[in-house]
């Protein structure tokens, strides 16, 4: 047992209101009844999906070291939620689950399975600077595959995340594919340097292509790299695109990620998810890691991704594993939005029951749960308004003095 | 958008283990497959007894104001994770969810049905000082009904705790009930001074009886005070104890705590769930805002409390609102404990397939998965070692070259 001292404080004194009193930290919300239940029962149906391809939960902690997993995420160090343990370690809140997987699969028995598939239903954690910006806690459910270097796995990942945001309800969806090892190796031949490459990756990761033109055209680069560079960013939508791009590259440079596109295709064709996916050879994440094809999936009117994925060929080797693989993450509270309104939650039925009434009350309470109907039970004489207290339940049955039997009034 | 460096970083370079690599920090704890399923399947039963009570589960943030959450909850101030914020505020890992759901109660238009009863699933942090020491996260299910001062609130958490522990399949319980109001009166009215009682409280609280007897005496007390004080710590068990305890009573300080437990008994009867408690006004907790009946429930081998819970009739002052309480929370980890070994789960099946045979092996994947079975899917050109592989799976299916047709082999 903890040592604990036990004090019982006199409470009787007069209550300040304090500042904080109903404040949260920046970015960190309270999720009310309605947006509760519409999270769980998307997030049961997607479970449900991933566990049908096989796939194994399992859950790492909230606190890591730093210089394990904050060092190892892609996430920015300003957004990491940093603190230090009783030993002087800094420790992190897991700004993503990817790395924490990585480390859980080098570390662990599981490795004998390889091809190993994983998956997670976690808050991830992402510090933000302003008042009314993103959330700084939310949730994302997502599965790894690691140790399957293959176009099939690739492949795997589109028509699973498909799969599983029908799962969800959720119809009107597209997922962009792009190859970042192609995107870098095409800009490194034109442009030299790793310093220009990044400039470029910055502004299509804006989406700034006015910005990308501009900068392009005032580079030391002869003209048809200039065209080559500008016609890049048209290389969009899945009609032809492939075929564009390889007319773009110079010796052959940039080829074998095509080809790997080309695989892919044919592949979520046999899948039956090609209709949800567009070709995007300018896509570029903020997470770092990927190495190879990479994704995000855009629904009706929400302004963010609601899921991204890629492979990520190099992260595992931070653990000591030289172990390809890839994945995806959906965001809930994004995917809650795209699937809009949730039907209305109906309220439990309430029984009010005088002292006397108590024991009939509660008997007809459990015959109702028996029969799997949700039904509050109250002694109606603690109850101040019992006008407002019923007014939230779909059903109240009374059991006072004489009044009521339990059929509705 | 945020704003983002999209650096590619070569990785090519050789990894050096770091002495962190697999570590994580204390306290903290990765949940593989087995458990985690366990405890999905626990938390869903539990889940669903609540709702069928008519509670209704919302979720806080894993960070709160320390001035808000932190000084209101009653863990230790050592065994909070605090940090700073960037505008210098300290935060804290929320360390248990009933001052974040009395903030919630007090501050949300939920305040309008009263009583309140809300529910909560999730994880709650509390730092450990030594290594193979209880766990520093660990997930609690719980209930708070608020604005409901009668003895039939605390009659249904203890009736609610039954059916939701047998809802999860534990059958091998005990509630222990006492009465920290009781406690505290009948130990003022003899010492005089809070700071005696709180010696004989925290020698309580380790169940340290023999320490008791010794303390009591040595204070400078007559022969008849001590006598009464140790016949006190014999006040457990159902059978006579509240006559025993009326006997003890001067002034008849402290009669309305027993009546209220004399009516608690009855209408436990009236539940149906008066086997599964007992007696005990020796109870303390190292919940120091209890103020009135308390409760404790173990189970079979389990050491430690698997849930406890009580009347806190002044946390609710705190953030503004004069409202009663009364609440109890499960700690998952425990109570998976306590159930023992999980049925084994059953492993999914396989599907190695070759690449010219994929499209026939989807068609099959899709259609097992149709029926609701669990099924992998996997490329066999990129499995080293398919005897590994294919060990782990309930059911084998292979579709390779001309042999195979999706039947076992």
């Amino acid at each position: 047992m903890e040592i604990h001292t036990v004090p019982i404080i006199p409470k009787g004194c007069a209550v300040v209101t304090k500042p904080f009193m109903f404040e949260k930290p920046l970015g960190m919300r309270d999720t009310l009844p309605m947006l509760y239940e519409t999270k769980v029962s998307v997030r049961n149906k997607m479970s449900d999906e991933i566990k049908k391809w096989g796939y194994q939960f399992i859950e790492t902690p909230a606190l890591e070291y730093y210089e394990t997993i904050g060092e190892a995420s892609a996430i920015l160090d300003q957004q990491l939620f940093k603190l230090l343990d009783a030993q002087g370690h800094t420790l992190v809140l897991r700004p993503d689950m990817t790395a924490p997987i990585a480390r859980v699969a080098a570390s662990k028995l599981l490795k004998q399975q390889i091809p190993l598939r994983l998956a997670y239903s976690a808050n991830v954690y992402r510090a933000q600077q302003r008042e009314g910006g993103r959330p700084a806690e939310f949730e994302q459910i997502g599965i790894e595959c690691i140790g399957n270097k293959s176009i099939s796995a690739d492949a795997e990942m589109i028509a699973l995340l498909t799969d599983v945001l029908k799962a969800a309800g959720l119809e009107d969806f597209k997922i962009s594919i792009g190859h970042i090892g192609f995107l870098q190796e095409f800009f490194l031949s034109i442009l030299g340097t790793e310093e220009r490459a990044s400039v470029l990756r910055k502004l299509l990761y804006e989406k700034n292509y006015v910005g990308f033109r501009e900068h392009v055209k005032s580079l030391p680069l002869s003209s048809i790299d200039k065209q080559r560079l500008i016609e890049f960013i048209s290389l969009r939508g899945s009609e032809g695109t492939l075929s564009k791009a390889m007319a773009l590259l110079e010796n052959g440079k940039g080829q074998d990620s095509l080809d790997e596109l080309r695989e892919l295709a044919v592949q979520l064709k046999e899948f039956g998810v090609d209709q949800y996916v567009n070709l995007d050879l300018t896509l570029v994440s903020h997470m770092s890691y990927y190495t190879g094809t990479l994704f995000e999936v855009y629904a009706g009117q929400v302004g963010s991704p609601i899921g991204n994925g890629g492979r990520y060929d190099n992260l595992l080797e931070k653990f000591g594993w030289d172990a390809s693989a890839t994945g995806f993450a959906i965001r809930v509270d994004r995917l809650a939005e795209a699937l809009g309104e949730p039907s209305q939650l109906i309220a439990p039925e309430c029984i009010l029951f005088s002292p006397e009434r108590r024991a009939e009350a509660l008997a007809f309470a459990k015959s109702k749960r028996l029969e799997g109907k949700r039904i509050t039970i109250q002694d109606i004489t603690v109850v101040q308004n019992v006008d407002a207290f019923t007014r939230t339940f779909s059903d109240v049955h009374m059991f006072v003095g004489n009044g009521g039997n339990g059929q509705d009034e």
